[in-house]
């Protein structure tokens, strides 16, 4: 169902972001074909964001773009997924008129080549509700090598990629809820506007990390679903959590380290790995773009907890993010 | 990025629909897994429905989950594939309670069995606006085998599944519109809350079929979409296009027939066949469970068009559909 307006988006929008991939068909037909890579399994990942949820209302076109597929592509890169492809359900509001959209798909088109990515299917659809966007991302992996959250044992080692607490500062800063930290946010504020989905490093932990998740829901969050997908405890040691510049002033200045534990949306990688292949990790800490630092153990139990080396716990007033 | 409302909702609710698929990794990852059959393709089709645009505002949950995915069923219908899974992803207003909601979900459940379907990923979230229902279903298809749109040639005759006309009527019934007809609307209406995807038909149809589409924007406007995407002119006899009880009382009643082949929404296929072949269509109608119709020809030139067989042409005054 779609009036003239959706096909001619379609044909003068759209089309140049198939990139020729065959899968897309021209966006003539019905849907996508993909052809499997052989010896692949796919990975689809399709997540919802909508705008007052997952953006801000006044975001740029480009931020709204980066982040819908910067926050998918997350996913992908937690299962150790290479990125091929992906599908987009856009349903527009009245208010956001045409320049708006051409400023987005134009942005999506910078976003998507960042990442060798080709729009192979999907639909334009209005609303009279907010912008909702839902991204299916397409990946492939060799078969049998996906790293999933389900394979931490008692004895590994919790680490994390990059740094934490942008994610939450950021979006304080996007907000403008901050005007009591001008000069440390903008860092915070690129990483809210373009996350940095860690796919190279996904793919560089198939057959090494036993579990991986990506933060989004807060790092002790996310923790916990590790734990509980492996049924097994997950110990994370709060001084150990690598802050970013950001966060180190914000937490100078009186802010609780609590919050950026479980402030989410940072969209590093968590991921566990036997003891014994430590020195790999830190090898390709050494020889990747990205800090990896070990901050916890895997035991028996259940959940995760922050404990400080002495034993005390930290225990947040809320473990896990509902969205803003 | 989800509160703990999610993470329980989809636990208890969503989880019994993966039906045990491994795909699904027990819905507790980032990302479904999916090992594609030897030989085959992967066919994505992924359509938004949003309230008052692609479903009514008071609809029930049944008709919503029925409608969220026959419309999707009808694009891999379509195209030959044999479906297999799906992605939900579904923002919820707060409008809609816990009831409400469970509803929708067991809806979806005796949907999916019908059709053979698990769920395997997706996300849900909370919106605002009104609910948006995007749904990714995969097919499969054996390579080389899925019809397409681009396929049809000068001299193949244009066929057509079923009945046209309950997708219009249906419409105005569930609105309350028509009470003008009131003993005559209960078919069109059930065919508006559950339209029939036609995928066995589909399937059969690889090999046979040049190109096909489902009638989703309107007969004339899906003949011009394959008459666009093959490069030649579609010419439908109005009067060999066959109606249904309710249109045929209708029409009997003032309407006109331009209406209701404009007026979308009916998920019959429409395919084009070489005119040699032709008794292998007859010989599908006469085993298989819907009825097949001749309604035209391919020819050179370009788009669709209504020609009565003494050669008057029929104006719609809209070819198309742009939902309600």
């Amino acid at each position: 169902m779609a009036g003239d307006g959706e096909f001619d988006f379609i044909r003068t929008r759209l089309l140049p972001l198939t990139e020729g991939d065959p899968a897309a068909l021209g966006l003539r037909d019905d849907a996508a074909l993909l052809r499997p890579e052989p010896g692949h399994e796919i990975v689809l990942a399709c997540d919802s964001l909508v705008a007052g949820v997952h953006f801000l209302d006044g975001d740029a076109p480009a931020v709204v773009a980066a982040r819908a597929l910067r926050t998918n592509l997350s996913d992908l890169a937690a299962m150790g997924a290479r990125p091929r492809a992906y599908l987009s359900a856009i349903a527009w509001p009245e208010a956001l008129d045409a320049p708006w959209r051409t400023a987005f798909v134009d942005a999506l088109h910078v976003e998507q080549r960042a990442f060798g990515l080709a729009l192979i299917g999907g639909d334009t659809t209005s609303t009279p509700g907010p912008l909702t966007l839902s991204m299916t991302l397409v990946g492939e992996v060799q078969t049998g090598t996906a790293i999933q959250r389900s394979g931490a044992v008692q004895g590994d080692e919790v680490w994390v990629s990059g740094v934490i607490g942008d994610g939450y500062l950021g979006l304080q800063a996007a907000r403008g809820d901050r005007p009591d930290l001008p000069g440390a946010l903008p860092g915070s504020l690129a990483r809210y506007q373009a996350p940095e989905p860690r796919l190279g490093l996904g793919q560089a932990l198939r057959g090494l990390a036993s579990a991986a998740i990506d933060v989004s829901d807060g790092l002790l969050a996310d923790a916990g679903h590790i734990a509980t997908a492996s049924g097994c405890g997950l110990v994370i040691d709060p001084e150990a959590v690598p802050v970013s510049a950001t966060a180190t002033a914000w937490l100078g200045s009186g802010g609780e380290l609590a919050t950026l534990l479980t402030g989410g949306d940072d969209y590093e990688l968590l991921f566990t790995v036997p003891a014994a292949c430590r020195d790999r990790v830190e090898a390709l800490a050494r020889h990747g773009d990205v800090a990896l630092t070990r901050i916890g153990v895997v035991q028996t139990g259940e959940g995760a907890v922050l404990r400080h080396r002495d034993g005390r716990l930290m225990q947040p007033g809320k473990a896990g993010f509902t969205h803003f």
